[in-house]
């Protein structure tokens, strides 16, 4: 999880901004992709992923209502479309050939192209590494032990235990079994690895200093894997992906779906994370020249339906009222009792909150260490569902809301991911202003310039407080009313051309339109009401907040004076929020 | 473990005498048995345990140093005897075929007779329960949960963890990934089924009173299985059997040794030991219509050595001075980490003391409830090892005693175990006067008839204090002397002949030498000096013995009065012992 912590300095207003820790993504998009599938009963999104591989993004997880996952079709038999393709499709796509993959079946061998919104790519990252206090799952101890004599009559385990001044620990059978040849082997020196309560290795002379732990960030779009030094707490190296989750359902509830829907699905969607993770893990360790069996840990944060997923614990109990998980506490176990692993690490969930308030959120507050704060903080979690935590070290109140992932750039228009051709900022001056991601022409908007946009259209009065376009004669500013008049199209429900059709890569205009600043209001109300909920309930006022932290990968490229002027991060700090 | 409590008065010095629980045992000697041995490198006593599962009693476990292991070769090719042999036959043995099956292999196809000491037979029993505060290993608990609302909301685990009022319980993975729909499908009722510190399973309705345990008795010669009812205490049903590991080796330290010079020795002696209990389990469950789930535990009490093996942890520290056993604390496990067995129980190791004062010890203390009591208590194993333990609510002394195995009958000339035809009883009366088990021609002694042989010898004055057989002349009663005059042969070291040749089942006479009475001195001297030690240590007198306990299968058939007389069980309460 990124976090943002925002310093609010009173008075001043003044911003500090930086990073703790965290990683930006998103989909790099492959080159056009024409694939011959074979006749088949499948649909051309299962084919797809399970003959080439290829994870087309179907946030829906192939129902036919998002409309995420068209695909080109160029020779073959299919059906004609059916009411869910054009709902999504218009006629001028429909007679290019597209289809929704997850709509239809190969009826004789199919080419087709897989142009858009392929589920592979690259996920940008950075880190700073955290400096602070590291409490370690797994410690290590090398002790010398006395040697048994006719008086000191200890048996081998007591010896052990008595050494480490532990005599409660747990030993597992197989240590045990390997204990008497081992101390007479290694004339009773070696260094014990342990937790809290167990003895998990011991190992020959001293090793103290190679203890390596991994911890994984699971989102239900991504998964960061950072490897840690435990003896110094140095985050190393990273690694992360797409979540390998995705083509089974964009988000969790499409997750819960597919596991109550198909038949071993729990068990395949557990199988393609540890899969994931074995291989991250794998090569986090190989280029680090780490022997995996000193990787003792791996420690997971992630939603409270990813923990669920990872466990083979049944999420179902999430998906409908009254939202009950199966578990919340924190457990550990040998990461084998959950299936195949690079490593036989024991892996430590972290603990969650509720169905929607996940251990991500509790990672989160350790990080910012909230819970040792004498002073008001708020963490918010700028996601589809946006956490939110407020607190201090007398405890705390959290809460989810229903955002939606207008600022993942779905249910927009021209919304798309942080990734090449798209817009990622903003603004109107003495004409319209962006920038693209990958130095590219724009083929649409992304998270961070959504913000910029509905901002700057508040703050020029394109839109009122109420979110309605303006009309021309409301416009007092005579540049901004130039820029409206040839940038507004009053058809249908309205829209604004950013960009025209002549210089987008797609050669259609990229406009932002009055359903799109719906849905951004939608996610912002929800964020807001979240945060008057949980000051409301702890006979807090805003003033009272010292500390914002921002979470979430869009975080880290948001403009914060966009997101305070429409009132997202904190809404009492500027006029004029929507 | 059989414990016999012998009640002492003080001034009246009067025995009570009852059992809480015990069996005996011994060998019940099979019909002849003619086995055709097929040519091979393996020595006779491997073949015949290994091809035709006829484990012959070699208490040295094949080193020709015990002689036990007698056969007769009627027909094949065999070489010339040994020194080894030559020791342990007489010529009239050697010229009958008779051999030892540890030092020959069949050079060619052999005829063999094995007509003795087969280690098969069946154990007789008998219990009357033992009544007493109970305290099972694993209990059960019905529980009604509250259903879950959008007030209530705990997750499934806490929901039960909590209704058990047991937070902290440790819960397995596979039950976290069953409890959603357990849940649901079972309206939130349940019953949980837990010990100490882990939540062991949970079952549909009301099934507290199926409950069930077996406690295990592993001796190195015997091992029984005791069913209980936890929910009453009762011992419903007993099984046992010869040790499965007693053909590779009589005593522990033949077993040890195997383990040491045998490839996968000690796993093949734990897989033993597991296939025999899982068979004595499967069998009382069977009879007892028990469903096998419903079997949550099992106790296991046993040497030192017996544990180790069974743990599959290497007993070698305890062959070798400073004596240092891999573990002694108790610890639990589920079975099916040790290897392959008919349920799936936890089982738990009770806690042994030292590396020859085992866990049986500490169940005997239990049993007795020794540590309770204000009164000194004295508790005596007479095994091969004479285990002691000495001690009241205030703590205990205890110690370990290489006593011999005369008391069972081995290293005397003519002794055997408590079996078919041994001679049980004997007294020197008008004539001698003996009885002999399953009313047939005695060819034996057993251990009570070593005890009131000796006894008798002490008290007529055929020996004397110093165990040393009498001049004629030394012999005051008229009645003794002549008896002594018709059986003592002076020749060589000295032998008194129980019974003539005309009257023993093998036309031999069975006789009772000076170098047995050396030996049964070696063992009452090896106890004697135990106990002494004990009250030496503990700052104690005999006098301050309140309660004597004598434990151990011989202790069943022990004549009391014999075993004071000859200074065994309490050396003070009566003159003259030797």
């Amino acid at each position: 999880m990124l976090i943002i912590p925002v310093k609010i300095k009173k008075l001043q207003k003044k911003y500090i901004n930086y990073n703790i820790w965290g990683q930006s993504h998103g989909i790099l998009k492959n080159d056009m992709n024409e694939i011959i599938i074979q006749k088949s009963d499948k649909t051309v999104l299962d084919s797809l992923r399970d003959s080439f591989n290829i994870p087309i993004d179907a946030a829906c997880g192939g129902k036919g209502t998002c409309g995420k996952c068209k695909i080109r079709v160029l020779q073959g038999g299919v059906r004609a479309p059916d009411k869910e393709e054009t709902n999504f499709l218009s006629d001028d796509e429909l007679s290019r050939g597209y289809r929704l993959a997850c709509r239809i079946t190969s009826e004789s061998d199919l080419h087709v192209l897989v142009d858009s919104g392929i589920d592979t790519g690259q996920i940008l990252e950075n880190h700073t590494g955290y400096k602070g206090n590291i409490r370690p799952l797994v410690l290590k101890r090398y002790v010398e032990l006395d040697h048994p004599t006719l008086v000191n009559q200890d048996d081998d385990l007591t010896r052990l235990l008595k050494s480490l001044d532990a005599p409660e620990l747990h030993v597992s059978l197989s240590i045990m079994q390997r204990l008497p040849f081992f101390l007479r082997d290694n004339d009773y020196k070696c260094t014990a690895v342990y937790n809290d309560n167990t003895l998990i290795a011991v190992e020959s002379g001293d090793t103290c200093s190679l203890n390596y732990s991994v911890a994984f960030d699971i989102g239900t779009t991504t998964v960061v894997a950072y490897l840690l030094d435990c003896s110094t707490g140095d985050v190393m190296d990273t690694r992360s992906g797409l979540n390998a989750q995705k083509p089974f359902g964009a988000d969790v509830i499409a997750r819960i779906e597919y596991t109550m829907n198909q038949i071993d699905g729990l068990k395949t969607l557990q199988e393609k994370q540890l899969e994931q993770m074995s291989s991250l893990v794998k090569s986090l360790l190989e280029y680090n020249h780490i022997n995996k069996k000193n990787l003792y840990s791996l420690t997971v944060a992630g939603n409270t339906t990813m923990l669920h997923l990872l466990a083979g614990i049944n999420p179902s109990g999430i998906a409908t009222a009254p939202f009950i998980p199966g578990f919340l506490k924190s457990f550990s176990c040998f990461i084998g009792e959950l299936g195949n692993f690079y490593t036989d690490s024991l892996i430590r969930f972290m603990p969650s909150i509720s169905a929607y308030v996940g251990a991500d959120i509790v990672a989160g507050v350790l990080a910012t260490s909230m819970q040792d704060s004498e002073e008001l903080s708020l963490l918010v979690d700028l996601g589809t569902n946006g956490e939110i935590i407020l607190g201090d070290k007398n405890g705390f109140h959290s809460c989810s809301t229903a955002a939606g992932p207008a600022f993942e750039g779905a249910h927009i228009s021209c919304g798309m991911g942080a990734v090449k051709s798209a817009l990622n900022t903003f603004s109107i001056k003495e004409t319209l202003e962006y920038t693209v991601l990958g130095d590219s022409e724009p083929i649409g908007i992304c998270g961070s310039a959504i913000v910029d946009i509905v901002a700057s259209f508040l703050e020029t009065g394109i839109i009122d407080e109420t979110g309605r376009f303006a009309e021309v004669e409301e416009i007092e500013n005579e540049t901004v009313r130039n820029i409206f008049i040839n940038s507004y199209n009053g058809e249908g429900e309205g829209e604004f051309i950013l960009v025209p059709g002549d210089k987008s890569a797609s050669g259609k205009a990229i406009t932002f339109t009055q359903k799109d600043i719906r849905e951004v209001q939608l996610a912002k109300a929800a964020i807001s009401a979240g945060i008057a909920t949980l000051l409301y309930n702890s006979r807090k006022s805003e003033d009272d907040v010292v500390h914002l932290y921002i979470a979430g990968g869009f975080g880290n490229y948001i403009n914060k004076e966009s997101a305070a002027k429409m009132g997202l991060i904190l809404f009492s700090l500027l006029e004029g929020s929507i």
